[in-house]
């Protein structure tokens, strides 16, 4: 990634960081269950954020890492491949490709745990990169704006978890349904 | 559930209470990975929390329930036994059974969505109530206290997430297994 210090908030506002700010304020409105910010608020948590660009063709998350965890991003124009490695042991799956909007490692800065997939950009991307720093300090300078903030990546971190939670009882089912018909080939 | 409306921060200070109230502080103070909770500070969230008990053999959430999602608690005595029928179809499989410490209910009260499994005391247990309505009034007068406590709430959402994928994974390849078995069985 490249290493800008200027974040959204101290950006010279020339008209293309006033657009890409803005687009990351409103990305951040997309509907959450409760408390869900302004788009007033959303620019107050976009100032917080440092906007960066990475090439295509990068893996900018590294699945089980545990080093790189201090940020997280809101993918703001361009496409992340989520891949796993540990799903076949052998070779990496891709889980899912993420578009505009997205948060990307919110868990890991919640956390602090290991990266549980890698990210690898399919295209060029631009994004809004968020530090654990930045977020403590948000916390301690706009707290009703971080609790917002912090409820909108939870139900995001629990709506994901739901997701999981089916696709594993699905899983559970096709187990139950396959180990019958192994007893019937026997 | 009995209702009562006094809630820890109002209740009278006789000593079972103040225990109570001291031991929900100290269970809520558990290691989260960003910004603890201090003492003191979990003493402010266990005041908007309203004391409650439930006889054993109780559900007292429903899984698909989409109604009754306004409240989260923390367990502080007793067991509870988290079921789902989703797994099967047929008949409820425990998937856990919860002790001291626990939080339970706390995505509904963050997404609103349909509780995710069915839970069922099994002891008679006790437990401290939060309220959407009080959790809205605690990030209001105390957000930067709120902050905090959302950040301990989305790390155990988050671990367990973890803990979903990793099972996910699990059935991923054992399901790729016995799909080999079946293949070479033919």
């Amino acid at each position: 990634m490249n290493d800008q210090d200027d974040n959204f908030g101290n950006a010279e506002p020339v008209p293309r960081e006033i657009s890409s700010r803005e687009h990351a304020a409103r990305l951040l409105t997309a509907p959450a269950a409760l408390m869900q910010l302004s788009l007033v608020e959303a620019k107050i948590v976009v100032s917080y954020m440092r906007p960066d660009r990475v090439p295509a063709g990068e893996t900018f998350i590294a699945e089980g890492d545990t080093d790189n965890t201090g940020f997280m991003m809101l993918l703001l124009d361009g496409e992340v491949i989520v891949e796993s490695i540990t799903v076949s042991r052998t070779h990496p799956v891709t889980t899912a490709v993420l578009g505009p909007g997205s948060l990307i490692g919110e868990m890991g800065i919640l956390d602090t745990g290991p990266r549980s997939a890698s990210c690898t950009t399919a295209t060029d991307i631009q994004c809004a990169v968020l530090t654990r720093e930045a977020l403590e300090a948000m916390i301690a300078e706009q707290p009703v704006i971080g609790c917002k903030f912090l409820l909108a990546i939870s139900a995001r971190i629990a709506e994901r978890y739901r997701d999981t939670q089916k696709k594993l009882k699905l899983f559970a089912r096709l187990a139950s349904t396959m180990q019958q018909e192994l007893d019937k080939s026997k």
